[in-house]
């Protein structure tokens, strides 16, 4: 049986792995589009393979076509001495990301019409970003933006918008079955460590893990820009979707409090029910909350012409948090413990995933005597003698085909160890069986049939 | 759009006009067949176009056959010194309703057992009937009741009950669909303002707004005494129930209290959902129940061989305010503002249900891009640009032609009004359509397969 | 109608019956094969025509074979001088049950490898068994175990383990149909009062109360040893099975405590529905519990390729008091009120299910009148005038061939004798009738697809 936990071995290092990735890619001033997507893929693909995937600007995608290629190589305000008050190379998130380019001198009047600051946090860069309309824009606290003077400015934003391409990153792992699971982070953000290098770097270590594995499931992990990559995988990579049984967007990962597992839009999928079993099982105050059309990209994987089983597993959602979207989401808001226990639930997920089948009972007429295999003082699971045989009780007469191991869990309120323990000593010992593919109900997505 | 409620002028008349019918009505002896009801629906029909029906008594209904006709010129009670000590002139609540006719001298003792009162309130007359075994009798106070001396009493109720026939009016506007709402006023009870002369009155407001637009659906308005004006326009209209879809029976809406819903015996149909939905919108106070067979005509609209989509909207519902089927349910009783307000509910959930539509996303893979569309800024609703744009999401991820406007509402927790603005903007773009006719459901009725 | 229960006369010496049927059993020695259930069954069958069966040892029952038969003719410990400190004959639970015979001296050490006991009672003698590992042993009060002195020990028990067969008795009572009632009671436990004498004595007194009268379902009732006992009927039986439609089994049935009713496998059929109904009429403190796959023979039942619609009617639970399999489970635990009761609750649910019935409403289209069939001003049921309209009511709205009495009953909450004195009224008149067997769902049982 593949068990990805059982084969982890120096944890204490897991989690410094996930932050130092995080710092390497920090600095980088990413955006939809651009060098810094290039520059930040590269990295993650010294860490596991990555196909990085170039499509050129104009390329129609749905409703949508991929934008222009963004980069930028300077940008800073200059007061009437000719003094750099605010400075691209201090913080990239000072230039409204996807900024057109400009270099004028203003007044403070004018100046003022292309700043943005956060006046709740007086001390902190906002995050800004204008990909749809054409602007420029500088971001500072909204101490500095006080503090400006009555005087002219010289503003200068050194970036280019042009043809070239959208860039993504596709590492794929082949499991036992073709049947996948994807694992989707947006890595479209600029210095922002939770929101979403968190998402990126549990993302990676958990990549790396499955590559020492031969799993059940194929897996899939996107690094993508933030809705319009996920259109845009979703657009040239049609063929894929049938083969996505089970999916979760990783984002939010390293901050603290619990975890919030946000289901898919139809609500009632394997992932939904795994999910919610081990985040029940790990802390009453983790949370599961219906599925709604907004947030990160299971927006697009849930569109009602996909409708995936995908959902979308963070600690504190967006927007709950302060430091979200400023520069206080920095590298000492992500701590490596929260980033192992991301990884840790993200891998028990995955594990019960792997071994959550279901079975037939091979004598389904009465009991079968459990006695004569040597199975009725057998131990195992995180159990005694007893749980054994309850364990093996409660699967025999669910094993009918339509439960499975975590359905028989839920009802038995039993752990997944127990449970699983004991399905595999039946398995040995010929009580169960697996059922043959015309015993199962098939197995497809489900796009709503008005829509094909 | 059609939208009934946008188009009120002059709210400030309304609840004064519909306590002016009432009151035109009021002093008119009404019972389930004779003059009365003529007289009644004759003042109705200087109102609002009515077709005035008269089926002839003994022509079958069903299980049933239309009864006789009741007429009555006067009643009386003198004592021994000829004095009248009851008049029916004063109240025609004094006359047992359908009472047959008597002239003679009784007893006290005689005369008791033919009279009724309400001793719990003892200032007022009991509302009594005697449709379907022959009786006469009279009603008075008990305080009245208590100080009969032990004389001879002339009793005299100059009534007639004769071939004739059951009156009924029936006010039909055609709408863009053949498709109709049932609105069901029962209208025999004789000098009782609350039940239902509210409700005549209600209903035949709602009927004159409904004139001067052109809805969607076609509206069918009864005007009929309580039971066996029902069984009767049923049994006379068979060819007309399939074309009800939704239904409401409008009554007690003139009093105080919170409104209560009884749902149709389905219980989940779409006038169901939008009564629900606009009651709890309005106030939490509101009530929602279920139904049960006992109460108005909702009784042989929801009988099992037609299940018709039809619920009662009342307010405080009927025998749970004292003054219920007695003479203190008077003019006094019912006010302009809660006429007035009843109104409006009416009209809300009407104008819900005209616009509750099931929609069809035409991008259904992943969300169309808004800000090309001029929609990413767009306000409307009752609600600002983000949720504008909420709304949209919310729209264009459940319109698979499976989920209503209302039901869109319910799991997003937005208002009608935000849902339905944004979905008239997403249709005047092209991002939504209109289902094809075969991509619905289909509508129609459903009587319980065992039963037809 | 068939009403078992108003025809009970004398009350009184039904708990002294059974109490005096539990006396009877209670000193025999019985395992799971042996003279002892040979004895038992004739005692019972004394009281009800039994029909004694014997399967031979070796006989092949699904996964399992008819174990060898148990005999037992004396046992005892004698101390170095030859005193008999413990005697089979002052108490067959002094015998670890199926034990393998011995005789032979031992020192103390040996022979407390071969002893049991009860700490947490230290008074009371535990009950223990070795069906399916080949052991001897003893069980002794903790009391008593802590006085061994030091010394040797004669060990005798003298039984055999020889092929013969496996006894069990089945009354069959033929009912108007073939659809059968199965009433389930292990007899296998030795000197046990409570488990299972008391569903024992109970079992026989319903058979005997069934045979006097002339009942809808047919009723059979098994008394046999735990599950070997109900696996071997299962597999000699099966085709038998698919016309056990409802079954109980009764256990623990004369000890205080309220009654818990654990719901078959399936959770929503009629006897659950049925078990439900009445206890939660009786008594708020009854506890209706879910299926799981450990207890009593129900474990056979609803094995998945069985899955039938058979719950387990307790009072306390296995387990769930002190006295359960000990010596202090005697004859003064069970009471004859609780015996009493117990059997009439057992009545109770039987006498529902056999009124349990669909009805079709003959004329579903409005109400009928009931005026003219003299049901205006019925009385009847538990109730006065108004219950019964209601009744009717409810009974003709709800008569569609979907709804059996009881499920009126719960969404009217008006008694059973209510909803059923008015079903025989509307009946008697001609108002509802029984639908025909092509209007009913087929009530076959419905073992998973899968297992076949």
């Amino acid at each position: 049986m593949f068990s990805v936990i059982q084969s982890i071995v120096i944890d204490l290092s897991l989690g410094e792995a996930m932050h130092s990735l995080a710092s390497a890619l920090f600095p980088i001033c990413r955006s939809i589009t651009g060098n810094g997507l290039r520059e930040s893929l590269r990295i993650i693909s010294s860490e596991i393979p990555l196909e990085i995937r170039e499509v050129a600007s104009g390329t129609a995608v749905f409703d949508w076509e991929v934008p222009r290629e963004w980069n930028i190589s300077d940008a800073y305000i200059k007061n009437s001495k000719g003094e750099k008050i605010l400075d691209f190379r201090n913080s990239n998130l000072h230039v409204l990301n996807y900024s057109i380019p400009v270099h004028q001198h203003v007044t403070l009047a004018e100046l003022k019409k292309h700043l943005h600051y956060d006046k709740e946090h007086p001390e902190w860069i906002p995050y800004r970003t204008s990909y749809y309309k054409e602007e420029w824009g500088f971001c500072m606290s909204y101490n500095q933006y006080c503090g400006l003077e009555d005087e002219m400015y010289e503003v200068c934003i050194d970036s280019t918008l042009m043809p070239g391409s959208l860039t993504y990153g596709e590492c794929f792992i082949q499991g036992e079955l073709s049947d996948e699971v994807l694992i989707s982070s947006h890595i479209c953000h600029p210095s922002l460590a939770n929101d979403n290098l968190s998402g990126v770097s549990v993302a990676t270590m958990i990549a790396r893990k499955l590559l020492q594995s031969k799993p059940r499931y194929s897996y899939r992990f996107l690094f993508i820009p933030g809705t319009i990559g996920a259109i845009t995988w979703l657009a040239q990579n049609e063929h894929v979707v049938p083969r996505i049984k089970h999916g979760l967007v990783a984002s939010l990962l390293g901050g603290p409090g619990p975890f919030t597992y946000k289901k898919s839009r139809r609500g009632d999928t394997e992932i939904d029910q795994v999910a919610e079993f081990v985040l029940k099982s790990k802390s009453s105050t983790n949370n599961v909350i219906d599925f709604f059309p907004y947030g990160y990209d299971e927006r697009q994987y849930c569109s009602p012409g996909f409708n995936l089983a995908v959902g979308c597993l963070s600690r504190t959602p967006f927007g709950q948090y302060d430091e979200y979207h400023t520069s206080a989401d920095n590298l000492e808001y992500i701590t490596t413990a929260s980033l192992e226990d991301s990884y840790h639930t993200y891998l028990e997920i995955i594990n019960v995933l792997e071994s959550n089948k279901k079975y037939i009972n091979v004598n389904p007429k009465c009991e079968p005597q459990l006695g004569r295999r040597g199975l009725y003082n057998q131990q195992g699971g995180d159990n005694d003698n007893q749980n054994f045989q309850l364990a093996a009780l409660w699967i025999l007469n669910l094993s009918d085909g339509e439960h499975t191991l975590v359905s028989i869990c839920q009802k038995s309120k039993m752990s997944f160890n127990s449970i699983n323990f004991a399905a595999q000593k039946l398995l040995e010992c010929g009580l169960l069986r697996e059922p043959d593919s015309d015993e199962l109900p098939s197995r497809e997505n489900s796009p709503l049939s008005l829509l094909r």
